[in-house]
């Protein structure tokens, strides 16, 4: 076996010995390094150990960098890698700290390593999980639509509704501009409700109480939009393949293939 | 053909290819002056461009006006048009600002051009969004009732725990008004929880507590209905007797019944 | 036709004309008076409009005073009447201005007069309204042990979780006391969130966060079982009395009676 | 019989007169206990009262130390007692006021006394009671997993908009640490909304609008996932084969098959 094919195997599959344990350390300095610019965030923190704090990135920022060098070395078809999800990942993950030898401000970006911990579901390879994840993702693009067509509703609404509260509302409460007004609205309709501005004024009051009401209820569009998905999901997995044709989908109590007629 | 036809089939039509770019115009025009006049209503940003603002508005006003006449000229039943949904808003949209120069204050009601932006349905015209759109609309209707009978007990809930706590609070706490009491039992019972008023004493702590988990169980309320609702259009939608044997049920995509066989 | 009968259908009938009418004069007036009441409560009206207030509740009081006599008077079964729901409302509804001339500080009591309110069902008699009236009020019994359940259950997590956080935060944070912080994780937990008390050690925000999202995830069982119960209750809906021994509830697709075997 | 197992059938039956009114005097006193830490842990109250808070706790702890004891003693297997659920909270339950004579701070910890009222549910021993807690625990471990994956999403979206969030907010406004900034995420994901930090600037205000939308819209995946599962229960608990046609779908009270009409 050639070098290139063991370095493969160890970083690519998660099922023989080396690449689990591969995998493992991955996932351990991931989340070091997601802890180490957590704390370094912290100034009280940062100021005693900031040593040790650009000791243990840079350590995992370059083996990061080796290992993507090694991943686009090993594999077949270097440019699906690279051009792939976790190719660009991957590549991110490297990058915030060589650019914060340049210019400052865009260390903390390194958190977009937290993005690498999806592999974890490929680490963890138990079927239900995978099958658990699909199914979830399958629900929500089946209502992709409905969910956008929902979000543009929403939108249009605050917009009217942030205007009203701004012609409404005197400055000092804090409707100091339209998109201000909007936000709040936005706050509101979610039932965020922060209460950095709430209405002051006794029709403020009531219109925002309506606008709580609105959002109250119109939570249960998209609620309801999932639920109904998954709900349809779950009758269709109950069932079988045609021996004929191999459509899928039939109904629980089918006794003729619904595409071609043959008996199931 | 006369120009009058020409006309109607640029701005009323969305097929041919005049037809679409008058169409994106349009949509450019009122997301510019919708982002015009929210920067207009930010004061730092106004007193620097107010003159650029002015032009941009007045421009994209004339066009509307125009347009609208044009529409009204064009189209074979005026009446009809002027008094459907989209003739009012097509109206609206160019009155505040002739309304601005007789009087101030209504000048941000220009945003109700938002309402336009519900043209994007017509122009899309993609039969996935026309139809997500009148499913959830569909849905809505369909537990429009139901719906109604929850906001008015809702209401009625409001008023009582609103009365109670005026009397349990003193008017330090902000509990200064019955109305005022009742605008915070709503924000509490939606969940949305400003904090601009919030009891003072244990009792008063108490019932709020009691509020909230109330308002957190009716919640489930209107998403049940809309949900049910979205259920059983699920169901109905894809169904299709058979000829044979009248059997329902059928896949959207079935060519063949299920129970019997026969070609459908 | 004697005048007991007559008074009788004018006050409890809303089929005849003038019963009608009398409906409608008791809404307008229980309007007028939670409108009253909720005036008065704002000191800078009250302060100019006191006659006018006093002189508007009492007429309504001695009214509605009258209509209770009239009421017991006119009914066949006084007893029955007295003390079924409608009755003690009526009654509840003319005491408080009564104890006002007492005692002082229960006069915001009036608003009790809302549940008067609830005859508008009784009003409008469709069909549509009181079949979703009843369609969700047997939905919420049917599932009145599950959710029960789950308060009780909330209620346990709540004290845990508040003790936690009342060990784990400064006072100066606002955890003072055990039922303060408990007080806090409810309002946490059902994702009200007013701000008043907030975590400051970052340990006690971390445990603030598993607050949060726990209560983000177990709003669904509520929601779910709501939902659950009235997707059940449509089901049933659809169906048809066995001719044999009048049993409901059979499947969609039954061909026979699941309780005799008749053919259906 | 022997004492033993007297004692046995008082303390572990419900079903006895005896053991009833054990059970009862159980619940009295973990509520009285519970009550008398909450109260104690209001400085002004505990001013007054500790010597009688004193004497109520150590006469309680006393109590359920000698339970415990006779729980052991009078039951077959002490070693699957000591070790069961219950077994457990009934010794934490009598440990915190031990400790409190050494160390200070751990006290309230008393509070955990609150997982002993669990037992109500063994006390009130109603089929309905049990069917409807096994039935919500059923329904959400079937969606464990989809649940942990949806967590596990929401805490990756979590550290990356708190990362983002960090670099556009200045200190000033709260967002002083990736930490902070990851809680204020979360504060706004799950619709909290203390308002105790909150964006500044116009670019913060436009992506929290941002997250708080997500927010809102992905509160439907736990209860879409919840209800599905709540739903399939429903439908699968009725199922019972028919020996004749093998047809499933049966109603609970189902006597005959309603497809064939053979009897079940």
């Amino acid at each position: 076996m050639k070098i290139r094919e063991k370095i493969h195997e160890v970083i690519f599959e998660a099922d023989t010995p080396l690449g689990k344990i591969f995998d493992i350390v991955l996932i351990v300095l991931i989340l070091s390094s997601l802890v180490t610019v957590m704390l370094e965030s912290v100034e009280s923190i940062n100021a005693q150990y900031q040593e040790v704090f650009k000791v243990i990135e840079w350590s995992i920022t370059i083996f990061f960098s080796v290992e993507y060098v090694l991943r686009i070395v090993s594999v077949k078809k270097p440019k699906a890698y690279i051009f792939s999800f976790y190719g660009i990942i991957d590549l991110l993950a490297t990058l915030p700290l060589y650019i914060s030898l340049f210019t400052t401000g865009y260390h903390a970006l390194i958190t977009v390593r937290t993005l690498r911990l999806l592999r974890i579901f490929r680490i963890l390879k138990i079927v239900q999980f995978t099958s658990a994840a699909s199914h979830l993702g399958q629900a929500l693009r089946a209502s992709r639509i409905k969910i956008l067509v929902f979000i543009y509703t929403v939108c249009i609404l605050a917009i009217l509704l942030g205007t009203l509260m701004y012609i409404i509302e005197p400055e000092s409460s804090g409707f100091s501009s339209i998109p201000r007004s909007i936000y709040w609205t936005i706050v509101t309709l979610t039932t965020v409700g922060y209460g950095d501005i709430a209405p002051q004024t006794p029709l403020g009051q009531f219109i925002a109480t309506m606008v709580m009401i609105l959002g109250y209820g119109i939570i249960a569009v998209p609620t309801g939009i999932v639920t109904a998905s998954l709900n349809q999901k779950y009758t269709k997995q109950n069932t079988q393949a045609c021996r004929n044709c191999s459509v899928e989908g039939h109904e629980d109590d089918a006794q003729f293939c619904f595409k071609c007629g043959d008996e199931l």
